[in-house]
């Protein structure tokens, strides 16, 4: 217990010191955001604002699980490691996109198929090492079953299919930040809101974990590691909340893809590996609206030849288009992010205890 | 449980639809805030904005706790009604403090004598009742111990002790309150945080009950009706979530002191009530931040005969002055309140597993 609030410490004040000291470098080196041309004009003021601020998150997560296993010393677990590779293996993709967006000065990046692929690359390689590394109770980091509110019994995908099912859900959520990532705070905030409930369910699932020294233990939790996910989970809280105080309006730097894919990442990985993988729609709900207006937006618009549904996809521009104040739109989306997290938070405990005696 | 999510369920949905009428009936009547004169210059332009937004959350709360009484029908319990007594008869000082604000046209209200005497008359009103109504466990509503994470078996302050205790923290929690509702949003996102934080220490004491028939309970909570406080936690925090949407920046309407006293009382009330009464300042660290801001503020002045430490109190302000923008302001408190409450929370679960087997 007191490792996840330590790792939790660590990360926040390296993002909330660190962040002052990374904004002064990128400033001194110009590396600025390159603002959509075609978003909101209020948005182009924001022309020149440091990015990459994932770097920092980043950093300070893995420290802040390095750190926290150091003293006292803890051993790692394979869940962990994957995690933390998860999320830094999608850092890089969007390292890769900030920069080439920094050195050619415009919006683009990396093309579409080249970032799809490498985020690909990073899930198969995750998917096809979680599958192994069984412990002494021969359970695995992820499962073959497709999960719920833990892994559904007769939803067993195989081993082919379950890695595409990871993969999917990798790319997806990774996404899903990515598209989210447009207004000042606003990934920032609702994603630290997500990585509180996953360490929660982690905290559960250590409390609630079956195991064959303790047969009575009823309805417990099939799963690896839930203590050092809780860790992980824990630091990207505390990482996020450190780093908010440097992205709210107005922002003095932006996560950017950097950030924003290893968010998304973590988000998939944990889902993954607790056995939640559906609830996760319910719990990162904000992020699956964001990502679904973009679909309908251009689906509609090819359907209509033309047409448009929202005055602008993702979601958080329509509003602004709308008239509401950028930050106005922050706050609503943060309160929607919030109930989906209470919500899914109470059909988690809800599941537990009407399966349990009480 | 599924009571528990109900109220909050109601109490959301009656804000964010009835605040939308409040609001136009407020302008239509054009009872408007008055803002201190003195106050930064930037909030000028806030004159005329509605107030006395509490009287919907106040109701919402109220409608949440009974419908969720009333489907399926369950009995009213001692404590859930004691609290409910208490956050409306603060409400009902608030509500005497805005109107007389809005017909005086100033914004000084009631002076402060009478303000104090009102919320003392009301919180010994409380204190007595809630030293009675024994359960069959003989566990009354409060106690006549002082508490932190629960009872210190060593510091009974007796009954007279007791009154006194709890009207003080009574009347300190909706002063501080009431000195934090000072920015947009500021009090409605942070007081949501706290009653969440406040939601899972009951629902956390329903699951470690004390109780003679499970006499294998280890590490129990001696608490009367924590289910029926969860509920109305919870329907504050909905409540709250649902306000915050018009109250966000730019604000459509102000709680008004008719909410940030009831919400100070309602923190006062589960504090002693779930026997979290030293553990209520780090949770609502804020609230303490803020009223010790001016405490600080009033004493140094007079001891050095006019000189000030902060620019301006309460501690909002004093950043303001510094030059950070409004919901900056916020959402930097709003992330000092979060961090507060997830320390409390920490603490809070860490004493109960120290006190377990695990």
């Amino acid at each position: 217990m007191l490792n996840i609030l330590s790792a939790g410490g660590v990360s926040l004040l390296i993002t909330l010191v660190g962040t002052k000291f990374w904004i002064k470098f990128l400033e001194k080196n110009a590396y600025g955001q390159f603002i959509r041309s075609d978003g909101p004009t209020a948005h182009h003021v924001k022309r020149g604002t440091p990015t990459m601020g994932g770097v920092v998150l980043v950093f300070a997560v893995v420290m802040g699980y390095f750190i926290s296993h150091a003293i006292p010393p803890r051993p790692f677990s394979a869940s962990g490691l994957l995690l933390l590779g998860l999320l830094v293996g999608l850092a890089i993709v969007g390292f890769i996109d900030d920069w080439l967006k920094i050195t050619h000065a415009q919006s683009l990046g990396l093309n579409p198929v080249a970032k799809f692929s490498l985020q690909v690359t990073v899930g198969v390689v995750f998917a096809f090492f979680a599958l192994r590394f069984p412990d002494w109770q021969d359970v695995t980091p992820a499962s073959t079953y497709l999960s719920f509110l833990r892994d559904v019994p007769w939803l067993n995908l195989g081993v082919v299919g379950a890695i595409i099912w990871m993969v999917f859900l990798i790319s997806a959520f990774s996404n899903a930040t990515n598209l989210t990532d447009g207004a000042d705070g606003l990934l920032t905030g609702s994603a630290a809101m997500v990585f509180i409930a996953y360490a929660v369910v982690n905290i559960w699932q250590i409390s609630q974990y079956c195991t064959p020294l303790e047969p009575s233990a009823f309805n417990c939790y099939e799963v690896r590691n839930p203590g050092d996910l809780a860790t992980i989970a824990m630091a990207l809280a505390g990482g996020l909340f450190g780093f908010l105080w440097w992205n709210a309006r107005p922002a003095k730097i932006f996560l950017g893809d950097t950030g924003s894919l290893a968010i998304g990442g973590a988000v998939a990985g944990l889902a993954i590996m607790t056995r939640t993988e559906l609830l996760a729609v319910i719990i990162a709900l904000l992020f699956v609206l964001e990502a679904t207006s973009v679909i309908i937006q251009v689906g509609f618009f090819k359907v209509t030849k033309g047409k448009r549904l929202f005055k602008m996809a993702p979601l958080h521009h329509h509003f602004e288009m709308l008239g509401w104040d950028e930050v106005t739109v922050v706050i609503r989306f943060w309160i929607i992010a919030g109930l989906a997290v209470m919500a899914g938070m109470g059909l988690f405990y809800a599941e537990w205890m009407v399966g349990s005696r009480v």
